[in-house]
């Protein structure tokens, strides 16, 4: 099949230092088993700041962030039977994957053996150098990794379960919580504030973590049950083995050991942040045989699944709309935590 | 009922810094639940060094250790039903617990939510200051606190099972090792060598990690399926997601994010050695889904599983056999890890 380049606005980094700005790419013609998506919202996830200033030292420029993606099906190939044209679809943050090894033919691509295709900043197969992301006007995905968005939800409040819903969903749901589960959510931001709503749809009694006192009113207003400031020594002190579950969405660093001694006997804490490796001690681990886990996006299935949980319970992310040409200025704010709790680019903004 | 004092020969410590020598204690008449035993072989844990010399900054002196005593029943209160006199038995690392916890309820009593009574360095319940250990000749336990050992173990080597046995057994049952599971062991020490012979036995696919190729002979007369040197950096590029369940038995500072990444998908990392605090990346846990968890000792049921395990698979520890009077020259040796693989102290040597 001939492939016919497609002119597609995006917003690119052509280093680590400078600003995101106006650029131009070509998505390729579909294949017989890709669509072609209109993109018209994307997700600002805190992974795009580290990427665009490579802080995890493996960046390619120009770079297009953006794995957060919702819009709508434009184009199908020949063999394409899921989608068609004029459906609400979204992207993650992977493309593709070897489809072949243990972790993808159980419907765990995240966890592919060879490396699952990340959306932006991966060598890309089709040809051109890297993928491309979700800071763009169109895109060009396999059919298989695509998902839904029920019509039932606010598109633009959907885009960041591509990435922030997910995260979160799959380690509630992985490790067993559910009715009646005490759950601990640390951190309330783009991640936490999407697992204080899961963890309470699935039927949890859920508690937010937080620094300081700030966030408790929003905590609560956003379905948890109790509030703890971390900041205060006696949250350590009066809650030693509370929680059956602790999801901790916090990349600052912080002391795990403190954390892991409010996990009940048998317990578990899951990090989905990525703070800077921090001493840990064999103590809390062993003297309540608790497990410390961690967890990875989710698969193409689990996140079909959460979108119609998502759809079911009427669940949506907390956003801030921006423009794309505001992009820089809501990394700045990010970096302050200023935001709540997802920004989300209108893609309108860029056409 | 009147409890008349027991005369008692002993070994203890009385500093942090002074060598353990002769001592004499009393131990109480038993009470109606409570049998006497006579001592005939008590093991030597490396805690026991790390108590003496109140490297966890808690001793009491004067100190009595011993915490893996084998013996028989030499008399038994009016109201035990478990035991009778010339038994031979077990004492663990602990002899009382809260008994109405839900750790103690469910048969876990080494995680009782009071703190189980340690077998010595412990406020005692019944009187005196402190709970007084197995460096002596005998002991008073109540019957449920106590084991039996399978009559076929040759009991010397037996003695070393009722610690260095349920820490290593524990976590291999509990996180469901057994036929074809691929375990790899980290450290032949003590609980090492045990682990090894327990994973084998329950049909594993054994392999030891150990520093250097000094220990590899050994490994594989334990019973071993293979073996690698850590202190070779080929170990972690070239067996990456090999293990099903890694049971880590080290006590000295190593990496455990390198251990981490030779853990497959959703498998597990069990710590049961005590290394000093070390800095962990969540990027291995977060990967692959994996799982960092701690196991200690076992509880009362579990550990007369485990010896009831023994007596049928004819299992007990590689033991080197000393007098009383050798300790202070064994803790000497324990320290250059010159010890294959557990010192037992013959207590004929004190009587």
């Amino acid at each position: 099949m001939n492939h016919m380049p497609l002119k597609t606005a995006a917003y690119a980094a052509h280093s680590a230092t400078t600003p995101l700005e106006p650029w131009s790419l070509e998505r390729r013609d579909p294949g017989v088993e890709e669509v072609l998506i209109e993109i018209l919202f994307c997700g600002v996830c805190h992974s795009d700041l580290h990427f665009v200033r490579n802080e995890w030292h493996n960046a390619v420029y120009p770079m297009v962030p953006g794995h957060e993606i919702v819009g709508k099906v434009t184009q199908v190939g020949s063999s394409v039977s899921k989608y068609k044209v004029g459906d609400t679809v979204g992207v993650g943050c992977f493309v593709d994957s070897c489809r072949s090894c243990a972790a993808c033919t159980s419907g765990e691509e995240q966890y592919c053996e060879s490396g699952a295709t990340f959306t932006y900043n991966a060598p890309d197969k089709h040809g051109t150098a890297m993928t491309y992301g979700g800071y763009s006007t169109q895109i060009v995905v396999d059919q298989n990794y695509v998902v839904r968005v029920p019509e039932n939800l606010p598109l633009y409040a959907a885009a960041p379960l591509l990435c922030a819903g997910i995260t979160t969903y799959s380690p509630l749901r992985h490790f067993g919580v559910g009715e009646g589960t005490k759950v601990a959510v640390v951190g309330l931001g783009g991640l936490g504030h999407m697992a204080v709503k899961f963890a309470k749809a699935m039927g949890a009694h859920v508690t937010v973590l937080s620094q300081s006192e700030k966030k408790r009113q929003d905590a609560m207003a956003l379905g948890a049950d109790d509030y703890l400031a971390t900041s205060d020594p006696a949250t350590f002190e009066n809650n030693v083995k509370r929680f059956d579950f602790i999801l901790d969405t916090v990349s600052a660093e912080h002391d795990l050991n403190a954390y892991l001694t409010l996990v009940r006997l048998d317990g578990r804490m899951v990090l989905v942040g990525v703070p800077d490796p921090t001493p840990l001690s064999a103590m809390p681990l062993i003297f309540a045989r608790r497990s410390l886990s961690g967890s990875l996006i989710g698969g193409i299935r689990e996140t079909q699944e959460m979108l119609d949980f998502c759809g079911e319970k009427g669940i949506v992310c907390e956003v801030e709309m921006i423009s794309m040409s505001q992009i820089n200025e809501a990394y700045e704010r990010m970096l302050k935590s200023d935001v709540r709790y997802r920004f989300v680019i209108d893609m309108a903004s860029l056409k």
